[in-house]
C-alpha cells in the first residue's frame, strides 16, 4: 500500500501527483542512459544495489554473499537471491523500503501480487518478462517517469564520457553531472596524493603547488559545468570548516605524507569550494555526519557502501562559522546542508537558514527519507526557516526504479503536512496548493538553478 | 488566522482566553510606560524591533539597511520599509511570526485586510491612524491588554530611572525590573573591568576586591528589589558552573587582564548568584545555549541582536552539578532553566526538575515559542516533571504589541495539549480546566513570586 | 483512567490484553517468591520502593525522611506516609506513575476510589485489608498476573539462595536470575579490589591474575545459567568499549590502586563479556547513559537509587566500535542496547541495529517508559530497524505490583501505534494483530532466549 491520504490531503496530493520529477541529487549510473541497455535481472534490479534492503537482511543474520554481494554476476543465482529477499519481506514492515518497493511493484512493474515467500517465483518471472520489453529500458523509463532533470554524482576525475555521450545523442533526456571532489579534498583518503597527481595529469597543470591544485580544480569544475552541472557535492564526517593562514605550506606537508593537518586542510578546502562557487555559480552541497565503514570486516571483504555507514551527532554552528564568516553574507552563494542528526533541524539548521542568505536546508536524508522522518523534518524546520529556505526534495538513490516511488512518498507526506497546517489554521486550500508545488518541484528547481 | 481549536480544546481555551496576562520575563522598554509617548510609525512598531521578522527577510537576500536597521530614524522611509515587509509576507507562512502578526493586525489593530503587497499601503495607513489615537498609547494598551504585571530586563548598572518614574506616577500599571548582571559576571565581555569600576562608583564600594565586588552586587540586587524586582536573569553560552577555591585571586588576575580563568569565574559567579538568591529571595533565571553574534560582519556593522544568535547543544547535567550540589537541595531557592536545545527536555531538564527542589523548567524559548514547539515541549517534559515543575509562560519579547498575541498562542496550544491528554484518558474536563489556569497564569505567578 | 483506545486500537489491544507476561529484565526481590511472605503495608507497597514517586515529591520540597526513606521500618508511620503521598497526588497528573498507580488501585487492588487527600485513609485501609488476604501473597499474585517468566537482576557474587529455594520448591513459577557484574568490571566502584578478592573466595580461584579473574567470572556465569539465567546485564555511564593490548598489566596496576586506566579496563571488560556470551550463549544487555548519584548530599545520607540518577548524551557509534568490530558480525551473539538519550533512537541505534547481526534495541527505558515515550520510540526506530530488531518490552521495575500495569501501558501504546500504522497504509488488521503479539510477547521471548 501507499501512505494513505484523506480529505484535503488527498486533494492537495492530486495537484502534485503528476508533476514532473526534478531530481537534483542522486547516484544513478549515467552509463544506463548512455548505453540504454536493459537491466539484468530482478535481483540486480531490486536487491543487490539497494543498501536499505541488504543491510536489513544482514542485520537478521543473512550473509551478504547469499544476496549476491561481492559475487561475480556470473556466479549469482538471481532467482535464489530473490527468494531469500521475499522470504524476509516481513522485516520491512513499517519501513520506507516497504512503501518504495510496493510502489515499484504496483505502479512501475504492474505486479499486483503481494510480496512474500509464496509469491517469490511468480513475481520473479513477472519482473523478468518486464525487463525484456524494449520500452522498459532506461531512456524509455526516464521519459515515462516524467523526469525533467536527473543529476548524477561523479568523482572530480571522472572523464564524464557517459554524460558526453548522452549530451551528444538524439535523446532529449536531461542527465547532468555533479562535481564531487571528496577524494581530492580529504587528505585522509587512501591514495590522496595519487589523486592529486592524476588531477594534474588530467588538466595538464602542475598540481604539486597549491595554486596549481586550485587551478586544476577550477578546470574540472568548468568541465562539469560545460556538461550541464549546476552543483558540487561534498561529504565530510564532522562539518568543521577552517581558514588556514598558509594552506600552501600545509598542502606541501600533506604531499610529503605528513597528515597532521589533514582534517584542517579538508575544512579549508570546503571554504575554497565556496569561494569557487561564488566565481562559477555552482550550487554547493554539504552532506555531513555519516561515519563511514564502521564495520571493518565487512569493508575489507566487500568495500564501501555496504550498510555500515552510521550517523553521528554534529555541530553545524561552530563547524561552519569560518566558512560562513567569509562568504555567508553573499546571496549569490547557495549552500545546501544535509544532516543525519535530526536534533540539528530545530536547534541549528532552521535558525541558521533563517538568517544566512546563502543557506538552504536539504531534504530529510537517507534514514530520514521516510514518512515519519519527513513529518519530523517539516515539524521542526518550517516554524523557524519557513518554506522558502528549504531545498525541496532529493531522492538521493542509486536504485533507478525507486525514483518515482520516493518522489511519490515525499509528495504524499507533503500533502499530509499541508493538510495538518490547514487544520491548524495557518492557511487555506489555495495557499496549500501553491506550497505543494513549491515543495514538490519549485524549490528543487530554483535552489539548484535548474530553471 | 489563529491556531484552530475544536471540541473540548475550544472550551478549555474559553476558560483562560481572557485571564490576566502575567509577563514575568521580557524585554520591553520601561521608558514607554514612564513617558507614555506614542509609538513612532508602522515600521518602527512591527518591523524594525522584531528580529524574527528582519532575520527572515535577510535570509532571503534583503539587506538590513533596506529595513531601516542601522539607519537613523530621520533617514528611514517607514512606508517603503513596510512595503518591503509586506512584499515578503509569504516567507512567514507556517511560522509563529505569521500567527503573532496576524493576531496583532486583527485583534489589536482592528485591521481585517490580509497582509501582502497589494494591501501594504492601506494597512500602513490604517496603523498610522491607529497610532495617533490617545488610547493607543503604551499605558492605555497595557491596561487594555489586561497585563497584571510586566517584568523588564535591565542591566545591573541601569539607574532604573524609568522604573522609579513609573512607581512614582499615578498610573497603577505594575512594571518591574529584572536584575541582569551578565556584563559584570562574564569577564569575556568587552569592557568588563570598566563595568566593575562603574559598579563601584554607583554603589560607593571599592570593587577592586572580590568582597567589595560581591557587596556591591548585593547593593544593586537590593535596589532592584526595592523597585519591585522578584528575579534575576543570567545568560551563558555553555551552562558550566564552577566553585572556585580562591575566587578572589582569580578576580584579581582578571582585573589585571589575565583572562585564563574567565569562563571558570563566570561559572563561579552563577553559584554566588544562587547563594545571594537564598539570601534575598530573588528567583534566578538561567538562559543557556545561545551562541551570540555568529555573523561577525553583521555584528561589526549593526551590533548585537541582529538575528545571528544560534542555538548549540548543551550539557545541563554536568554543567549544573557544582551549583546544585551547593544549593540545590534548599527548597527556598527557585532556579528556572531555559534551553534552546530541545533534546535536553526529556533527557536532562525533566529528570532534573523532577528531582531537585530548586529547579523549574522555563517555557519553550525563542525559536521554540511556536505551536509545534510548545507541543513538543509539553510532550517531552510533562511525563517526567509533571505540570508543577514548570514555570508557566514567558513572552520574552521586545515587541510590546505581540504580548497578547504570544500569550494567546500559548493558551491555544495549552488547550490543544490538555484536550489531547483528555483523549488519552489522563483526566476529565474539570481537571483540564484547572490545569489550563495553572499553565496560563498560576505557575508564572507562583514561580516568580508575584502572588 | 488508562490510556484510551478506540476503533481498531481497541480491537488490536483486545488480542494481546490477556497474553502472558514475559518479564526478562527487572529488579524484583527473589526473596518475595522464596519466602512468600505478605507485603508489609500500603506505604511499603506503593511509596517507599518507588523512586518515580518519591523523587516527584522531593522535587516539590517534601523531605525524603517524611516518606520513610532512610527510616527504620519500625520508626515509620505508614499511614502518615500514605497521607502525604495522597496529598500530593496532583503532581503526578500526566505522568506514567499516574497511569500505573491508577491501574494498580483499580485492577489489582480492586479499589474504585479516586486517590486524593480526602480518600487517603479509606484507600489505606482498603489496601491494608487486601494485603492480609493469603491469596495476595507474592506467589499467588505472580500466578494471577499470568507471569510466564520473571528475571531478576543479581550481583555476580549473589549466592542465589533465593533462586535456589524457588527452584527447589513445589511452586511452578519461573523466576530466573540475571548476571550483573558491574561491581567487578568497573574499577571505579568503591571496594572493587575487595570484590575481586571475594570473587576468588567464592569460586576458589586465584583472582589476583587476569586469567584467574576471567576464569572466576566464567564460573559465576555458569552458576547463574544453572539456575535458569539467560542474560547478563551491564551498566555504564559512557558506553565506551576498548580492546586493551595488555589487559593483564592494567588489571595488576588497578589492583595496586593505580586507577589511571580504570575506564579503559571497564570498556575492555565489556568486550570480554561479549566474548563469554559467544561461549555460553547468555544474552548481553547494556544500559548506558545514566549519570548516577548526581546529588551528593542525598547520596551521602540515603545511598544510591534515590531519584538523582540523570540521563546524559551518549555516543553509541564510536563507543561500541571496538566491541562490534571484534564480535558484532557473529549472529550467535545477542547484544541489547538501552538508551536514555532519545536522540540516539533514529540517529544511532536504529541504523546500527538495522545492520549489525548481534544488535537489538531495548525498549524505551526508565523515564521514557511512558505513553508519549513509547510513541516517540516506535516513531523513531521502526522505519530504520523494522520491528524484528527490537527486543520487545521490559518492565524494569522493583515495584512488583506495577508489573501488570506497565505491560498494560505498553500493550495499549503498541495498539495505538499499530492502529496509526494501519491508518498510514502500512498493513491491514491481520498483520497488525500479528505484530501486536510480536511486540507484546514474542520478541521478549526470542531475544532473551526464553522460548
Amino acid at each position: 500500500m501507499a501512505l494513505k491520504l484523506a480529505g484535503m490531503a488527498d486533494k492537495i496530493y492530486a495537484g502534485i501527483r503528476h508533476a514532473p520529477i526534478v531530481s537534483p541529487h542522486g547516484h544513478c549510473d549515467p552509463a544506463w542512459f548512455a548505453t540504454d541497455s536493459a537491466f539484468a535481472d530482478p535481483a540486480a534490479l531490486l536487491v543487490i544495489p539497494d543498501h536499505y534492503v541488504f543491510r536489513m537482511l544482514y542485520s537478521q543474520g543473512v550473509p551478504l554473499e547469499r544476496l549476491g554481494i561481492g559475487v561475480d554476476a556470473d556466479s549469482r543465482d538471481a532467482r535464489e537471491i530473490f527468494r531469500l529477499f521475499a522470504a524476509h519481506w516481513h522485516l520491512f514492515l513499517g519501513t520506507p523500503s516497504q512503501l518504495w518497493i510496493e510502489y515499484v511493484l504496483r505502479e512501475t512493474l504492474g505486479c499486483d501480487m503481494p510480496l512474500g515467500p509464496q509469491t517469490a517465483d511468480a513475481i520473479y518471472d513477472h519482473i523478468d518478462a518486464w525487463l525484456a520489453a524494449p520500452d522498459n529500458r532506461p531512456r524509455a523509463l526516464f521519459d515515462r517517469f516524467g523526469i525533467e532533470v536527473l543529476a548524477t554524482t561523479d568523482a572530480a576525475l571522472d572523464p564524464l564520457d557517459h554524460h558526453a555521450a548522452i549530451a551528444g545523442s538524439a535523446w532529449q533526456g536531461k542527465v547532468i553531472p555533479t562535481f564531487r571532489p571528496d577524494a581530492l579534498l580529504d587528505p585522509n583518503t587512501p591514495r590522496w596524493a595519487d589523486e592529486v597527481r592524476a588531477l594534474g595529469a588530467m588538466t595538464d597543470i602542475d598540481t604539486s603547488t597549491f595554486d596549481g591544485f586550485l587551478t586544476a580544480l577550477r578546470i574540472r569544475r568548468a568541465a562539469f559545468k560545460a556538461l550541464g552541472a549546476t552543483a558540487t557535492d561534498h561529504a565530510i564526517e564532522d562539518p568543521k570548516t577552517v581558514w588556514l593562514d598558509a594552506p600552501g605550506d600545509v598542502f606541501s606537508a600533506l604531499l610529503r605524507g605528513d597528515l597532521a593537518q589533514a582534517d584542517a586542510f579538508h575544512g579549508h578546502m570546503l571554504v575554497e569550494m565556496a569561494h569557487m562557487s561564488l566565481e562559477d555559480g555552482l550550487v554547493m552541497q554539504l552532506h555531513a555526519g555519516s561515519r563511514r565503514n564502521t564495520n571493518h570486516t565487512l569493508f575489507d571483504q566487500f568495500g564501501a557502501d555496504k550498510g555500515a555507514d552510521i550517523p553521528i551527532a554534529v555541530d553545524w554552528v561552530r563547524g561552519l562559522e569560518p566558512l560562513l564568516n567569509r562568504v555567508g553574507n553573499d546571496p549569490r552563494l547557495t549552500l545546501i546542508l544535509f544532516t543525519l542528526d535530526e536534533t540539528t533541524y530545530a536547534r541549528e539548521l532552521a535558525p541558521m537558514a533563517g538568517h544566512w542568505p546563502c543557506l538552504r536546508i536539504g531534504p530529510p536524508w537517507w534514514f530520514h527519507d521516510s514518512a515519519a522522518g519527513i513529518a519530523r523534518y517539516l515539524d521542526q524546520v518550517v516554524e523557524t526557516a519557513g518554506y522558502h529556505n528549504l531545498a525541496g526534495f532529493n531522492d538521493d538513490t542509486r536504485a533507478f526504479l525507486s525514483i518515482p516511488a520516493r518522489h511519490d512518498l515525499w509528495r504524499r507526506a507533503v500533502a499530509l503536512h499541508l493538510d495538518t497546517q490547514m487544520q491548524r489554521g495557518y492557511f487555506d486550500r489555495t495557499t496549500a496548493d501553491r506550497l505543494a508545488g513549491v515543495l514538490a518541484t519549485d524549490l528543487a528547481r530554483t535552489t539548484y538553478r535548474l530553471d
